[in-house]
């Protein structure tokens, strides 16, 4: 049956005025531009058509193993929890909503969606569409709320499993209050490593003003410093990447307000920044001009400040340089051959670990890299980069059992359900068998 | 590597002089008759033999699927966590610790493990055999003290993943020491069904008295309620299980002392029951004679109590009758044909859902009972048990996302490695690419 | 790509005017009732919606395991053939070449592609369609021959791997021909079993008749011949079968001509049944009449004849009885309790293993029908059947290392791939490695 | 109960007086050094703790998917062949019999197993160690006979499946003979090709030592034809081949007798080979002295002859180049940068696909190789050897149907068993069901 309303689903979101609609939705609602609003509802409907005709089924295989006789066999299924609840954040008003709520429902559970609500318009219509294609309007709880109310009812609801994705501390409070009944996916301090092997400028360049600044920098996946090894910083690059952030402009919301970060704070942070002894802005660390964004929000250009790796490494300097700033702002540094050990202590300390890059084709380097860092979401070769995963690239942090994932079949299969193993052994009884002593 | 130390330490536990030793030595520190020490042994030497020769490293396996262009492959690996910790009880003291001990090390960790203090001499014998047979000394952390200072340890080291196995109230404490960074498997309140159709009712009748008073109860899967069909109460079942219950003894320890439960509070127990309307004692519910049992301890007879359904289902009865006993004791009670809906109820309302049993070949039965309920590990069959599951048969609670697994190479895998996703994107660029409008 | 091609395939296959088209196009060339065709067009369809998105390169998943070293990793893919064949027969005219052939594309094989030259306009109409969706006209090579002609440029061509389904004559000379270069699966004698218990008599009739007579019998899972326990011979069974078979008419082709055997063939052998001791016609084994019909095709009332067990497994008559006939025809036999090892000794005789269906919810009984046949594709349990599979039903022969599999992605892995273990090695080189010894 | 065999088997197998004594069985009646005789049990011997415990289990293991309504799930199950039989060749007495028959066991098959007159006497031995750890007597037949025989006994048993490992002509006479009811591993003309990237020659010119020579080149995964970079060339690559060809003696087996090749026809294939305008003898080319090894056998000094690539592509000569010499023995060319289409060419038109190496670490030039061959074992990266693949390294043919594997898991699941499909489908009927019209 979810098969069917998939397939009906992503045949809808494909049509161009139902995926335009949502778009310009989306674009209401959340600052990015109309690509990326468009994308965000492509890898939607292409999520949905990933579990068309008789894929929900297929997620639901079991295995089974031979017993010690005769009629005993061993099977392993992912069972549904139940009672679950869904909790979304702002910057991908659709994706991260349906994404979940479905993968909630393809196992078996039963959701409660909640939505910030500054967004939650986009999955207010999703659903619509929803039901127009068949599901059931018992299936899904829909809440408009506050975090407040949320939390409360959560506590009193004890659902057996929430998702939540959003910030760290909320993420922290969340663990606690549901005694660690979660799975998270929080916001991280994503790093990309430029390696040794200088190629292909242009394009490397062009990937980084992406990571750093696509939907002014409001994705849990965006670049937020950047190291390079000193070959590239003798390239171009740095100039490319300066040419590429004074393209992005408000007019088309390529560069555009943060929902949570004010203007003040980001430039005061900047400025903290600029007073480690070897820093200097690299471009921005200004506010955007001429507009009408509302002082509870940010808007600054895009910004990049390099900051050198002796002073990004010691205690006093460590905790600042790698505060997240969920907004168009990067830290950028430099490191030499022999400093690779350096740049991997950088990482270790870090707390989350969502998304990371290594951008270079060297197989002795990414095994060196990869072999030391554990996030989740790890692009490798010349073409890496730390936003864009689409729906067949599982995301998500690594190294902590309440991390979640999302979009892969993976993904689905760990969040929303468990392990439960049913052993028949239904005889026959051994010819012959008699009472034997107690044990 | 590992592989070869659990093929040498498979061979040494094999040889009778070291599973004797073993078996011997579990006997001093947990009171379990002699088969019941050796099985464990014997559990233990499988679990290490399934990972012989490269079966470790498949454990590892990883997959991979084709990207959307040349070049690109996306790839899940199993990734450990780091640092860990392992904290097992005291009624399994070689089984439990080092399955777990084992898995966290296949799968990279480094753990630290405590045991519980009365019987931990038995895990630091098996880790100077592991040591014999090849592991490093570095690899493990062995710890030795109370609980208190167990706790402040975790709180402090902040392990990324912590195993606990043990009673719910300090698998909550932990959850929320931890913030929900742990895998727990906690006792149960575990329940067999008989199903209409009455069959060898010599052997079910057997396991009855194996899954409620092997190891005087103290199995986190021993039968606490015993549901009877109607059909069932007719035979000659209970006349059986009386018998059987009346051949244990002291004197083997095929009944011995009950740790963390003392006599008064079982007494007491079975005299509350008592009062409920229409129940009555079908046998024990005394304490045991003749012995040199501390008083810390509890020791009683083999103990049945039987309670009517429409009681048992009642608000004031609900929570007496599910209490756990971790001792020698059990409800019974029986429904009718029509009944089973009042039967799924009762299951439906229990919280922990660790190991259970249905007692029947009629297949739509065993349909309707598991396809309602959701214990972890669960046997069906007219051979059904709820203890005894062997190291091939993934044992631990399910409904819950932090609940653990032991034994099969699943449950290592969900304990002990989490999910990362390496997105390999190494070009070749295509032919005459151009840096894109910004988005 | 292929992925995009297989959903707009899907959805305009989905669309009313399409399937009915296509319903109506298979009727003109295969002989079977308009809600027979109508399924064949829907299960097509089905099984296109479960490639759609990125299912296709699910498909292609790999695995990768640890080495002995670091850098070391053995990866097993699936990999294409290059060049292969596709052969398919009349009775499917759309669904065995389209799945198929889509198999063999998505694993990445450059296909040619024959149908049985009476019903190819089905497919050459479906590529159109294809072509329509988006598939390049340079993927599929599509022949119109003779099976003579067909065969010659097999053996010149020389592809890696040939699927044929159709006859067994054809296929033993293909697998000759080829060198064994080839994945079958041709037609087979097909059994049911009615085990002990009895119960849902019309449901199990029903089945019965629609297993033997549904497009005339014309489909290598048919149904051709019945074990009946003797508790089924004291239902109203056999008088129900005679009923539902008296229902079919010529005029909606729920009984129809049979394309490769004659009338006469057909009475001819209905004869020969009759006179071994014992047997009798139940019903049918007369000429269709008042039909225009041509006379090389053949033309017969659903028949049912029953033949004592004990006769059947005669040398004499064994050969006689398991003669497949690929028209509205079956051999009923009935068997006591205690000669269930004959009626699995008449199984184990038979050659080819294609569908078998134990109709029991008894759970020894199936275990042992089960355990000792080797039917590829075996339904159990009451509503157990012969015919049907869907597209997410393995279905296939099962012991011969030639049988192929169609539907399932395990099917489409099995046939249209092979293993490929790529080992990366890639150091570094342990420090102060030297030059060894020769061996 | 297999898994018991094997980790006796295992453990016997590794105790220094047992594998000291196959060893040495082994150099006996094959010619090799005592090292590689070694390496032959220790791999034997490793693949035997591979199936230790419940991993025979495991490899039987299953899957399920659930079906379209409640009591309706299908079955995906591994099952046996039942009656198989397995042929071995000469030049792995041990390895290929034994891991192959194992395989055959462990899916449960009854196997007859024929190794070559030779050498059989080392599996005769084996046999016996088997049966004292456990294996019954009857579970395995062991014939003795020239392949004639062993023929017309296949022809008239007609066994479910036939493994055959050996020559290319015999390969192809059994695929024939048993109308494709085989999986094969025949000889391989295999190749190895230098990248660009010129590194850690000393290694690299080892490895190739070994891969073309050790076993006296007897082994079907030896190097035939080594492509080298014109960097390579321009190393000092060839003077050490030269020296490391030199180190090799008689003494000690690292050259010795060639089984299937006199001297003359080896000498006569140089010659015509340095016939070839631009050829070349790089080492090699004369007879062995002062030996006793009979004229029937062959002996010559390790060899190599340079043939310029252009040459080789030429339809006069490709025949000749790529002709297997099934001792030590091989060619080698070199290309420019810009001849890396020829090298595939002359890749693509070999018949053969068993193993290959890709010593580089470029990964856009490895990604280029990879893509376009076909060879079943193929390693890549700087470490890339064609000889020497452990038991966890699947070793076999790709891009033939009837191409079989070895050693893993994957290898026992694909030779020795097939898919069968299990559908339970056991009610309850839904309420209310009526008999529909007749299709």
């Amino acid at each position: 049956m979810l098969g069917d309303v998939s397939t009906k689903a992503a045949h809808a979101l494909g049509l161009p005025e139902v995926s335009d609609f949502f778009a310009k939705l989306i674009q209401r609602v959340s600052p990015k531009s109309y690509q990326q609003a468009l994308i965000e509802v492509l890898v939607t409907q292409k999520f949905l058509e990933n579990f068309c005709g008789d894929q929900v089924r297929f997620l639901a295989r079991s295995f089974a193993v031979p017993g010690n006789h005769l009629g005993q066999q061993s099977n392993g299924f992912r069972w549904p929890y139940g009672p679950v609840a869904v909790i979304a954040p702002f910057n991908f008003p659709l994706e991260i909503p349906l994404l979940q709520l479905m993968g909630a429902l393809y196992m078996g559970n039963k959701p409660v969606l909640k939505v910030d609500s500054k967004v939650c318009i986009v999955m207010e219509q999703m659903l619509r569409l929803l039901h127009e294609c068949g599901l059931p309007v018992d299936d899904v709880d829909f809440i408009n709320s506050d975090g407040k109310t949320m939390n409360k009812l959560l506590v009193e609801a004890k659902p057996r499993m929430t998702l939540f994705t959003g910030s760290s501390r909320v993420a922290e409070k969340l663990a606690d209050d549901l005694s660690g009944r979660v799975k998270l996916e929080d916001a991280g301090f994503d790093w990309k490593i430029l390696g040794p092997d200088v190629n292909e400028v242009d394009y490397v360049a062009w990937v980084c003003d992406q990571d750093a600044y696509a939907c002014s920098g409001q994705k849990c996946s965006a670049e937020s410093i950047l190291f390079m090894h000193e070959n590239w910083s003798k390239s171009s690059l740095l100039d490319k990447m300066t040419e590429l952030a004074a393209r992005r402009k408000l007019d088309d919301l390529t560069i555009g307000p943060v929902l949570t970060v004010t203007t003040e704070t980001m430039l005061d942070h900047a400025k903290k920044l600029l007073q480690i002894p070897g820093s200097r802005l690299l471009f921005g660390g200004e506010a955007l001009q001429n507009h009408s964004i509302p002082k509870i929000y940010g808007a600054i250009k895009p910004t990049a400040i390099f900051v050198p790796l002796e002073e990004i490494l010691k205690d006093e300097h460590y905790p600042l340089v790698t505060k997240e700033i969920f907004g168009p702002f990067q830290v950028v540094t430099e490191y030499k051959d022999n400093q690779l050990p350096l740049v991997l202590d950088a990482l270790e300390k870090m707390h989350a670990h969502l998304t990371a890059a290594v951008v270079s084709n060297d197989i002795l380097f990414l095994q060196k890299v990869i072999g030391n860092s554990v996030n989740g979401t790890t692009y490798a070769g010349l073409r890496a980069r730390t936003t864009g995963a689409p729906q067949n690239h599982w995301f998500g942090p690594a190294g902590d059992p309440r991390g979640a994932g999302i979009g892969t079949p993976e993904a689905i299969k760990l969040v929303w359900s468990c392990h439960r193993e049913i052993i028949y052994d239904v005889g026959p009884m051994p010819l012959g068998w008699k009472v034997p002593a107690s044990t």
